[in-house]
């Protein structure tokens, strides 16, 4: 039998008073109990009228269609939250309202990278700076050719063909590292210079650069993401540029930057995602730069700004509030949605203090739902904070 | 023997003038013959010294380094001009100078691709609009479905479920078209406000539905794109949401939409193409705006911004000036640059009078050139221009 909802437009509430429709409402975990009648959640509403065929009348006894009572609780968001919501109880799985957070669950791993360190033995270096590409060019074939067998700084030679040809090419965030650590000189310019060139190209230039050198000086080698989408690709302490057994060296791991102070709209920051996904390798997300101090509410430590509390699955069975802690907080973007850097900041802020993981969940424009788990990791000595983000099917 | 340059500093040219050092400049395609002396162009002279061990002197029998030799020459996108000359001609392939186009070499095809028309009952339909997330939602049942089952418009029920739930969810530019074509009516809200919402989401939103509706009314379907990376995903003519023999559709071409007014990072734009790739679409290009009406020099019909003249290969062999004709013209770029529309509309525009196709040579920060091939399509009834961007390993 459909379940009946009622609607108080005066008081904006949606209840199910009918005992038959009160169990299920109980047992499918939807909505709050309070002295026999259930208060639901206007997504648990929308989501009982769109899927489970619930009729909603309001006090006067008249019929409510899902756009009526949409429209009363109108809000931000408000359908890439309902979406997201319907996607995930699709799934069969429950999602909850975040008021009902009251503890610390302690469900967040880290995972720490290992790290080793940079050292380098003293050169004396001179390059041409090519401004307008942002090339520096090492023309002394020996000292190129060290530079890149033994650090793996510069591409010298040839792109996998090192013996074809003499140069050593660096790039901005390797020249400017290479001055800042290791004494190279421009011959034609100088580092406010190359500053001044690669911020008009690339105005978070120097927010890369601070993600290049945290890893270069933790023994990382940094090289360009282009082909796999991203600012950089990694590889772990002890690479090296040469092949052992003629086999070429993979990169796992590809870094993207996102500044806290830029924005970025869901479907091009998704996209590189996929790039990486496509070609297996783990995405990683910096956001670099100063964490605005924000003030917790003493009142409530639980208080957050992200949708939903999510219940997965455990042991072939699903997770419940009855008895059972929630995994995830889930964030409800869509295709179309800008989102900053800060703002990501802050959520995964939030679920560190919650101790839950976060769950980025985008409804594209035909209303289909991608998941992003966002992990944190550990870079031993970093002052940053970065993260793996994963494509999850939930 | 190594080749000997003679660097003349004065005039600015770089010079062959050893008889044994002349011939094998000319069977390698390399500069201008001009009374027993070869001139050669600064990317000739450097590729010569980095690749081929040339040696440089100046008039006064000075050794003159690679980075001394570029210092003289220095240009716009001087070392992306170089490292994408280096890679064409690393594949043993040759590339000259555009100065010497002189004639319309009618080798650019244009693809054509067919064409229907949108036809469609009279509806009368009304839909609620959600401005933060700008879906319209329709929530008469047999008004939705069928506005699904038989134009594909809006998600009737669940994504890959249409059984599941009763409302249609249309996207910004559906609810667009349906307000312009098809008498649909926002019970909380017009057209007006529609675009109002739309394009503070996304700057582009009317160029973006300039070139849905092109597409829509020449009876191609388009849905989103999200899952392949870009703006759109085409059906051709006479598709329809339905599985046959349960299986589904599968669309083969997506669009991406480059207006002519914007600036894109080229990385940016390169992961487009890569995530279209990946899952085998066909990439299209869209730049729609009015054409700047640019004044074609009456003096030299064939000159062009772009970088080099390129011959590619035939049955097994290369092409070459001596006995063919070249085949594209290469566009210069590297990973960190900036591209607008206006200007790629313009490279085209260029390939397009001189006969040729466009090939956009992108260098990354290791110097490893990925090359993009343009082609022109025809959506006949158009007054727009389309392009397949095709990969290319050459």
């Amino acid at each position: 039998m459909a379940v009946e909802l009622e609607l108080d437009k005066q008081h904006k509430k949606v209840l199910v008073k009918e005992p038959a429709s009160v169990t299920s409402m109980v047992t499918g975990h939807y909505g709050y109990m309070k002295k026999g009648t259930v208060e639901l959640f206007p997504e648990e509403a929308l989501y009982l009228m769109d899927i489970r065929n619930a009729k909603c009348h309001d006090s006067a006894l008249n019929q409510c269609s899902f756009n009526e009572v949409a429209g009363l609780f109108e809000c931000k968001k408000q359908m890439a939250r309902y979406f997201t919501y319907k996607d995930w109880r699709d799934r069969g799985l429950i999602a909850r309202q975040v008021s009902e957070i009251c503890e610390k669950y302690g469900r967040n791993a880290v995972k720490k990278y290992p790290a080793g360190s940079f050292l380098m033995d003293k050169f004396a270096m001179q390059a041409r700076f090519f401004p307008d590409d942002l090339w520096s060019i090492i023309d002394d074939e020996a000292v190129g050719k060290e530079l890149y067998d033994r650090y793996w700084f510069g591409q010298f030679g040839t792109y996998k063909a090192e013996q074809r040809g003499k140069l050593s090419k660096l790039d901005a965030y390797e020249a400017l590292f290479l001055m800042r650590h290791c004494n190279l000189h421009l011959s034609n310019s100088n580092e406010h210079e190359l500053i001044k060139y690669a911020k008009r190209q690339h105005k978070d230039f120097l927010h890369l650069y601070e993600v290049y050198e945290d890893w270069r000086l933790r023994g990382f080698v940094l090289k360009t993401g282009f082909k796999f989408g991203t600012h950089f690709r990694i590889y772990f302490p002890g690479a090296s540029p040469s092949r052992s057994n003629d086999e070429w060296i993979h990169s796992k791991h590809v870094i993207h930057v996102f500044p806290r102070d830029s924005k970025m709209l869901i479907s091009e920051w998704s996209r590189a995602i996929r790039v990486a996904h496509s070609v297996k390798k783990t995405f990683i997300l910096a956001i670099p730069g100063e964490k605005k101090k924000k003030k917790i509410e003493k009142k409530d430590p639980f208080a957050t700004t992200l949708d939903f509390l999510l219940y997965h699955r455990h042991k072939g069975g699903i997770e419940n509030p009855k008895d059972g802690k929630p995994k995830y907080l889930m964030f409800s973007l869509s295709e179309e949605e800008y989102i900053g850097g800060e703002e990501l900041a802050e959520a995964i802020e939030d679920c560190k203090r919650i101790g839950l993981e976060l769950l980025l969940a985008i409804s594209d424009r035909e209303t289909s739902v991608t998941y992003y788990a966002i992990k944190r990791l550990e870079l031993p000595g970093s002052k940053y904070e970065y993260y793996e983000i994963e494509w999850e099917q939930p």
